[in-house]
């Protein structure tokens, strides 16, 4: 990828533009330009109404499920706020090619602001100039800011419609009762919405005020209360070349959130304090907050091509905006904060692709994103019951902390059978039980955080080991522990044995519990006979092994299956998951055709597992068969092809930056892909600088690539605050807490670090 | 009025057209040109999206509740499948000022068909000439056609998607759970779906063919079934010159239709069926049911203004386009079928206002509109027993028959006081349930059905007399029966005691139940001593009688009250309703101001009773103060004014003309006034050719105004066909049925009608 790929976008180092009206980059440019703070977000959207348009307003943790068959819970879309609609001598304002110009969309990733800039003519030759901006706090996470600027060549009348409309739904779902709502102080506007099953209420307010040539005026709106929206109407004179501000100051808060209790009018009475405040004071101290963020989590790149450093800054943006740092009860989207699909999910999405940035960057949040995991046992317990399964079995999709598992059962109807496909990856994607604990085994090495361990840790590996005892089967014949009829990483092998993936993490699972209680006393969470149970079973769990040439077989049918005949088609020419055109799932399980990484997964995640003549060959067996139809399968394949001097490294790594970011008005509609910003992350550190973690220690082995010159970063370990400079002959390293020395690996060989250290590679 | 005041519509005796694109109109013109028939109806909007539009769809008795502390049952909003985007070049077709020109829309009354044709150029230059067509059809209530033809000078090519959409709500509140749906013979969609809590479930099927200059061309589209909506996409390469049309015939069923039985897949199958048939054989069907309509009702005007001619019509398409005629146990809506507001409840405007033209145009029709009411008996008498009464008190709104009172107890948060105001309609307007027995007796009149007296008839006035025993309140003092703590006709008069047009409306009631009962055999219904406890109430039931000047108190307090101090400006300079900007409901009350007709709707209902000197009186004293904020207002005051040759005739009829059908944008946006609408037919038919009931027998004293010249029409009267046809000086009638001579009055003389009479006027 290059800038030059670049062409209704313009990009710099911080920024994504557009300078072309053009509606068929309406939901593309809604999902670049969501903003938000992991506690609130809103979609990219224009202020006015447009065809086509996907709103979506979303507080984290507020799912709820509507009544019907094939419902589960859902991350809900809340009253918008964001609505303006403006009329220049009553006619409403409205871009379209004949009566715009100038017209320019920034988003700004490093302080979060939206703006957007336009002349527009109206009907009777009036010029208007015309500015939007607004964003929603990284300093106050309750808080959206909004302002419009008009400035017009002759006199006219201006009205200014704001609305909070709560006749929203989630593509038709609609998940609140109708609420109450109400006026204080002739203008501030209160929105209360209750959800019909989850019962959140979610309250939301709203003032404006008015400047002239930046001179205040006092402004009371007409209003309106509707049935499920609160209407205001601002109408202004305006003189030759006067300009008009309204500034709109919102806030939201819902009665589950733990900064204030009860709701009450704790947002009416905070918008009352600040009632006098303009939009440039609050937008300084989100942009302060922002400057934090940046001068810890910034990743600095040197390169010709901008995009390498835009790239890293828009996967940054979106792992701050995705994560609701605030709160420990809820888990990260799969499509981040920026739209309705997959509901607002947790996924192992979290664990695999995201957690890793936040360990090293915020161990707090990290430690947060596993007592969610921690709060869902129940959920995890009951779903083991349900299934007749002992121990913890994690949801495949997760909501709320008292949501049992979300992954609905089947999916929309197919127009060729005209039924719905079923999704058994609720039931059958069950590697995600181990992942978690992975990922908190990765928390634990890389912070040294016994007390998560003992609060919580030991227990949940006690219950996901013996969840694992109980789903595994043992086959008599072969006197072994078995895995039959479950979904592995690759999900267009559904209903495998054997998946080496799963048997693997299983097998780590059990042996972590077996290493654990046998220097933890397990009766604090179940009784000696588990230990030795998990013992006797560990010994025999199957555990796929390499042939001659060390290629391992996926499962046990796959290396059976037939060659995929329209492999070069789909992996190369068409885009991501075209073959549903012409294939149904159950199609696809007749031949060796992957979805994603699923080997090279199980490689990269267990690498102290097999040899690097093993890793090769199954890379090269498995990725050529691959058709990356997932999101989650570049950023993984270029880790592992970085980590191994492979061919594939830079075009694998490009392709993994361009999953969203990319100039595709068709891709990434509905939202970012959040394992995939993730990914870009972790490529960025583990790939590029090679930052790794060997032998319990620090290891960096860096592998940049030829078009980037030099990255610098800081990451956390064990405590300590390190920066990194990286290039392709160097390392440099700062340990900028100074509390402990450490020992590090530095292309394999053990350094100590004490201050600093500057290497040349050779 | 005249024909001059309509600016943005051209009318003529059948059509009402826009010939500016002019989006103010957007929702005033999708209600003038809905479509429908009784059973399905739809909003007049644009075939592509607009913002602000007010899409709405109905199938009548198809109501819902949805969850939430203030719902009610309303009709509800089902999936809308008018929606047709086209895309030349992938631009999508949207109307604007700069691309559009020769726009033309044109409603025809006569059959129903709505019409648009326009020039549309494309951002690179292509002119395209448009045309979309469509109806609801009245030969097959299921069906609406839709048919869009393009031509464009230069080879393009051309997308159109058609849906079927059900992400769509009332006003926020969604009343469907997510349904099946399905394609077959690779074309046709099915949508379903089921209301959440009347579990109604709705059907609609959908099928497109496409022709090439006339030729059918097969084309099978691009499909795709979402989580709520069906998008069949048809893609056509468009030589230069050539026309592409693309018809579709669309369903609805419903479960709880009659005229099927079970739902399963009829709709779908009438589609298979009729799938080579073309909009113009359906629409030929349908022009001969309108035609059939009309031989029969329509009501010939002849003046040198067709807006007499165009209005009476508009009035006769809305009373068949509101009408349920196809079933018994469903009401007609108080915006007729043509818009969410009053949620598609029945009040007394059916009866009242409604009712007189089916009695006399198809008493078929009007007694399966009482027997709606026969069959409400159940929610009446559970209503009573809720408030503590005997027998059967009307719910104040209805929707499905056994839904109970559907009056919400609370209407919008007020802005000013930040609470909701309080709806007391539901709990006194008690006069509805003296209203529908006084209706039902008009019908037995008109009609001599005394089958129905004794199937339904005597019940509903044995149970209603019973209630009205139990309502009023015994003053020891007076030794009188009083009506204390209700709500009259007058809204805004609310907690009064002795409402004339109540009491005396009860008095009647009982007053008929004795003079049944004495002739009929209680013990069917209730007890001998019934009879006598309603005759000795009866005797003393207070009637407020007229003082010296003739004048009588509306209520006990009303001539207390001060006078309205802002008459004159809400009477004659603000807009209907504009009072409710400054005022509150309770601060009405404190003066003598009244919304609508109440004693005027007294002394027209029950004329007999009053001297022409007191009418004459209380007329003047009450209209002058009278904001006629109701659309019930000016049509019954009409009426009145012009049998008693009043000054105020003309312009109150013209004013009653003019409550919909007028070139304001701002009014009757949400929907028609279906009691306007059956007072505009009473004004020609009460009014203009002085049709009446005296002394048993049907009479004839036109009130003729100098702008109309004459008016021909046809009435059923006790089973006879009878046509006139009246001048200023000359009423002419035929009895086409020719069975049974009649007794008629003419101007206060009697005559036989055996054939024919014609009658000059002195």
């Amino acid at each position: 990828m290059n800038k030059d790929k670049f062409k209704h976008y313009k990009i710099d180092e911080w920024t994504v533009s557009e300078v072309d009206l053009d509606f068929n980059y309406l939901n593309k440019s809604e999902t670049l330009f969501s903003q938000g703070n992991g506690y609130l977000s809103v979609r990219g959207g224009f202020e006015e109404v447009y065809y086509g348009e996907q709103r979506n307003t979303f507080v984290s943790g507020v799912f709820n499920t509507v009544q019907g068959e094939h419902e589960v819970a859902e991350l809900v879309n809340i009253a918008d706020f964001t609505n303006t609609e403006i009329y220049v001598n009553g006619e409403r304002f409205v871009m379209n090619p004949y009566n715009t110009k100038s017209y320019k969309r920034q988003m700004n990733y490093q302080t979060g602001e939206l703006k957007r800039t336009l002349e527009w003519t109206t009907r009777d030759g009036i010029d208007l100039s015309i500015e939007f901006k607004r964003f929603v706090s990284l300093e106050d996470k309750h808080l959206l800011c909004a302002s419009v600027s008009l400035l017009a060549n002759k006199p006219c009348q201006i009205t200014i419609v704001k609305s909070i409309n709560g006749m929203v739904t989630n593509h038709g779902a609609s998940h609140f009762e109708a609420g109450e709502m109400k006026y204080e102080a002739k203008k501030i506007g209160q929105f209360n919405q209750t959800t019909t099953q989850s019962q959140v209420t979610v309250s939301i307010n709203s003032i404006s005020n008015a400047y002239l040539n930046s001179a205040f005026v006092e402004s009371f709106p007409q209003k309106t209360i509707g049935r499920r929206d609160l209407v205001s109407k601002y109408n202004f004179d305006l003189e030759e070349n006067q300009e008009l501000v309204l500034e709109t100051i919102s806030n939201v808060y819902t009665d589950r959130d733990l900064d204030h209790e009860p709701l009450n009018d704790v947002g009416l009475n905070q918008l009352i304090e600040v009632s006098n405040c303009r939009y440039d004071y609050f937008y300084d101290l989100n942009k302060i907050a922002w400057q934090k963020f940046w001068d810890l989590h910034d990743i600095r790149v040197e390169s010709n091509d901008v995009i390498y450093q835009l790239n890293i800054r828009f996967a940054l943006y979106h792992l701050r905006l995705m994560t609701p740092v605030h709160d420990n009860r809820m888990g990260i989207g799969a499509k981040g904060f920026t739209g309705e699909d997959y509901k607002g999910h947790s996924f192992w999405d979290t664990e695999i692709f995201i957690l890793p940035f936040w360990i090293m960057s915020d161990p707090e949040v990290a430690r947060n994103l596993l007592i969610y995991r921690y709060k869902l046992l129940n959920s995890a317990k009951e779903k083991a019951q349900r299934n007749g399964y002992l121990g913890a079995m994690y949801p495949w999709e997760s909501g709320w902390i008292t949501d049992l598992e979300c992954t609905p059962e089947w999916g929309n109807i197919d127009v060729v059978t005209n039924k719905r496909e079923p999704i058994w990856t609720g039931k059958k994607q069950i590697h995600i039980t181990a992942d978690i604990i992975y990922a908190m085994m990765q928390y634990v090495k890389m912070t040294g955080d016994q007390g998560f361990l003992d609060d919580y840790g030991y227990e949940m590996i006690y219950e996901t080991a013996k969840f694992w005892t109980s789903r595994l089967e043992y086959n008599q014949e072969k006197d072994r522990y078995e895995i039959l009829d479950v979904i592995g990483p690759d999900e267009y092998c559904e209903h495998i044995d054997n998946n080496a993936f799963t048997n693997y993490m299983c097998y780590w699972n059990i042996e972590l519990a077996v290493q654990t209680f046998e220097k933890v006393d397990i009766k604090k969470y179940g009784q000696d006979s588990d230990l030795e149970q998990m013992k006797s079973i560990l010994k025999k769990i199957y555990i796929p092994a390499s042939d001659e040439t060390g290629l391992i077989a996926q499962d046990d049918s796959y290396l059976n299956l037939s060659e995929f005949p329209e492999l070069q088609r789909y992996k190369f020419e068409e885009k991501p998951l075209a073959i549903f055109k012409k294939y149904s799932m159950v199609h696809l399980h007749d031949y060796q055709v992957s979805k994603q990484a699923d080997m090279v997964m199980l490689m990269l995640i267990l690498k102290d597992k097999f040899s690097n003549q093993e890793i090769l060959r199954n890379f090269d067996y498995y990725e050529q068969r691959t058709l990356h139809d997932s999101s989650l399968s570049y950023s993984m394949h270029a880790i592992l092809a970085g980590q191994l001097n492979m061919p594939y490294y830079k075009d694998m790594f490009e392709k993994a930056l361009e999953v969203d970011l990319n100039d595709d008005a068709q891709i990434a509609k509905t939202g970012i892909h959040a394992a995939s910003i993730g990914g870009i992350w972790q490529n960025y550190v583990f790939a590029l600088a090679g930052i790794g973690y060997y032998d319990g220690k620090l290891s960096i082995d860096p592998k940049m690539i030829d078009t980037i010159d030099q990255i610098t970063f800081k990451l956390f370990y064990k405590g300590e605050l390190l920066s990194f400079k990286v290039t392709e002959r160097s390392v440099d390293i700062e340990n900028l807490s100074r509390q402990n020395e450490l020992e590090v690996y530095i292309m394999n060989k053990a350094y100590t670090l004490i201050e600093s250290l500057s290497i040349e590679l050779e």
